[in-house]
């Protein structure tokens, strides 16, 4: 018991001004789900091991954090959203209007190697669209993508939208003579294609009957104007969103659910990352509830981590979260105990303002008035009431523009709304 | 694999209707914590088992989810938040001036059966102040709780706070010449005085030297007036919030950590159960750094599901929360494709609208117009804006007036946003 207890690897704190970020990060995610119509909804942060063995096979059970519960039952931590949206969507799907468009923001877990961008521990935001199959869908969840980054800062300087579709391979796959049922395995060469050296990659191919100058010739014609895009490029364009999009078959996304269009969002930097990712699953409804339902699905998922570091690299998009962190957790008013005589009357006012909606602060114990007006200052406050002998006539400071009043306090209240409400940038209303 | 995959036991699935009351709450909750100026933060889900067996001992494990992971590590999903506040605050109190006043919501995790009030896995209000010994500290604690109550539309006829604290019966127990090192002992006879059988509590108090009458009457006396809380007392009389507070030594607390003041927000109806509760941990950081911090601290919790259940057996909390249900994920707008040649145009409103800041929907796929505005009133859209042939001429319509008028597409956004801000119980704003 000596030893000091601490954090595990690849698990994080969120200290006031960690999860003051975080929440920066969240507040906007919600604020572009609402715009687009989305709905909030969350899973268990446990669930039935099977639910993701199910879905992709005991391979994923080697990054999961399983464990036979105090029940005999073999749970997980969830690795993902999409299995559980999946179940969820399946067992009530005639209950909601389609098409159903969910989003939810939440903490995922994976036994992985802790490296830059990837940690054990993480929240992710996920938008998906059920009950519609056509490109319509993916149309407005990329729109949705290009919003939540644009949203943040980012311009189609930093960021672009790799657009790529599964069926457009299998129909390389027929052409090429390649047998359909080894579609799962080619596709993964296809995921591993920028990874992979090229010899391996080649050998691979050659296995499955095809090349891979077949391969990077099919996409450098499709990345040159594919007509099976173009319902969703015209889609993109009419919403001014042309720029941001780039047909690029080199992607297929590795889990194998996906079944159509995926797409990721790709940092145009040096560190070439996916920043988020997804595509459509029009099976996966069917296999979790074994056949009970059967919804065409699409989402996309964005990570905390990745974008927290994106935002940090990124001129823009960092000077606009350092100005909103700069005010986030400021006081709006403290109330300044200048007379112990008069504690009680600055209680009341603390409750007062505090029922008009304002962030009050006050001193616990006995302060000197130098001191007490030290910490309004470093807890950013915009007004200051000041409680004293001669209560219940009281002082409000303007403490960015450094003037004061004396009012009643009843009036006291009107007062410091406006300088609540003023900019603090301004000249001052109490001159 | 035939069957199909459900939701734990005592584990649950938010749809977007159970996330709706789940924000309400958790939205209550922030904007409170922001009035009385805390700060918000958040811990690792997962921790070592051993940062609860420092605490509370072998016996707390017998409700953990906890497991060895794929590196060898004992860890324990978290039961509770304060063990995770005393290693953070611990390892960086440097850092922060005091007092600290914190909160978090997050999820929690019990291996308990599962009855009314009490999941497996369930939402947690944390609020603490940090670095602050005098019972200031613990009043403006009850202060929040009691506004966490009402704001919510508790009464004082719903709820009110019963106060005791262990400090009290420790001077009990020297003058009744109980053995000191027994206290613990003794304060988990007192925490379940109210539940066990009146002849078992007799025998165990007589084991520690004292009696049911002596216990009864202590009780008894410190309800009509102790001077020991009169601080606290005035504090909140102060705050206007006499009304709410029973000293009542009745409650201890059932965990070990606490230290002096403890209290609990008790349902005054016909359930008489616990809503949150919490008290003052002055030695938990001490103990979880090994020394290395000394911070006195004290706090409570709320849980979602014991005052989510409160709020639906209580009339106007209730009614509080149905009628923010009832505009909750509402669409502002709903664009009507009237047209489908002019799909791109609508498109790029539905784009112009969303950069407003509206909440916009549209039909993703060609539908009738009687059908589309079937979809907008379903979905309470407050504003419909009819794209067609006409544009950049278009018809916005004010759905809950049935008043509708033609402008050209800039005209259109100072319209909708009249619209959308206006009170739908009040006159048209287009007649």
């Amino acid at each position: 018991m000596a030893q000091k207890i601490q954090t595990l690897p690849g698990f994080r704190d969120f200290y006031p001004e960690d999860c003051a970020v975080r929440n920066y990060v969240f507040d906007h995610w919600r604020a572009v789900a609402r715009r687009y119509g989305f709905h909030e909804y969350e899973g268990p942060i446990l669930e039935a091991t099977d639910l993701y063995r199910k879905k992709s096979g005991d391979e994923i059970v080697g990054q999961l954090f399983h464990f036979t519960d105090k029940g005999e039952r073999e749970v997980a931590m969830r690795p993902e959203l999409t299995p559980t949206l999946a179940r969820m969507a399946s067992s009530r799907q005639r209950d909601y209007k389609k098409p159903m468009k969910w989003f939810g923001i939440g903490r995922f877990f994976r036994y992985e190697k802790q490296q830059k961008g990837r940690l054990r521990e993480f929240y992710q935001l996920n938008c998906d669209i059920l009950g519609e199959a056509t490109m319509a869908a993916d149309a407005e969840l990329i729109a949705m993508a290009v919003d939540l980054m644009r949203g943040l800062g980012f311009s189609s300087d930093d960021f672009f939208i790799r657009l790529s579709d599964r069926n457009v391979w299998l129909g390389f796959l027929e052409a090429q003579g390649v047998d359909p049922a080894r579609a799962p395995e080619f596709l993964q060469i296809i995921d591993k294609l920028e990874r992979e050296k090229p010899e391996v990659t080649e050998q691979k191919l050659a296995d499955l009957g095809t090349t891979r100058a077949a391969v990077e010739a099919f996409i450098a014609e499709a990345a040159s104007g594919s007509p099976h895009f173009q319902p969703l490029l015209d889609d993109l364009a009419a919403r001014g969103m042309a720029d941001f999009i780039k047909v690029d078959l080199g992607i297929v996304r590795g889990l194998a659910y996906y079944t159509g269009v995926v797409f990721e969002i790709f940092d145009m930097g040096a560190k070439n990352r996916a920043v988020a990712g997804g595509g459509r699953y029009d099976n996966l409804c069917a296999l979790v509830s074994d056949g009970a339902a059967d919804l065409p699905a699409c989402g996309f998922a964005m990570g905390d981590v990745v974008i927290a570091d994106f935002i940090n690299e990124t001129a823009a998009p960092k000077k606009q979260l350092l100005e909103h962190l700069s005010t986030a957790g400021a006081a709006d008013v403290f109330v300044i105990v200048a007379d112990e005589e008069k504690r009680a009357d600055a209680l009341a006012t603390v409750q007062r303002l505090r029922q008009e909606g304002h962030r009050v602060e006050y001193p616990l114990t006995p302060a000197k008035m130098g001191k007490q007006f030290q910490v309004a200052e470093a807890m950013k406050a915009r007004a200051a009431v000041i409680i004293g002998a001669e209560y219940p006539a009281v002082k409000v400071k303007d403490l960015a523009h450094r003037v004061e009043c004396e009012v009643d306090a009843t009036a006291m209240l009107a007062k410091v709304r406006e300088i609540v409400a003023s900019d603090p940038g301004e000249g001052p209303l109490l001159a």
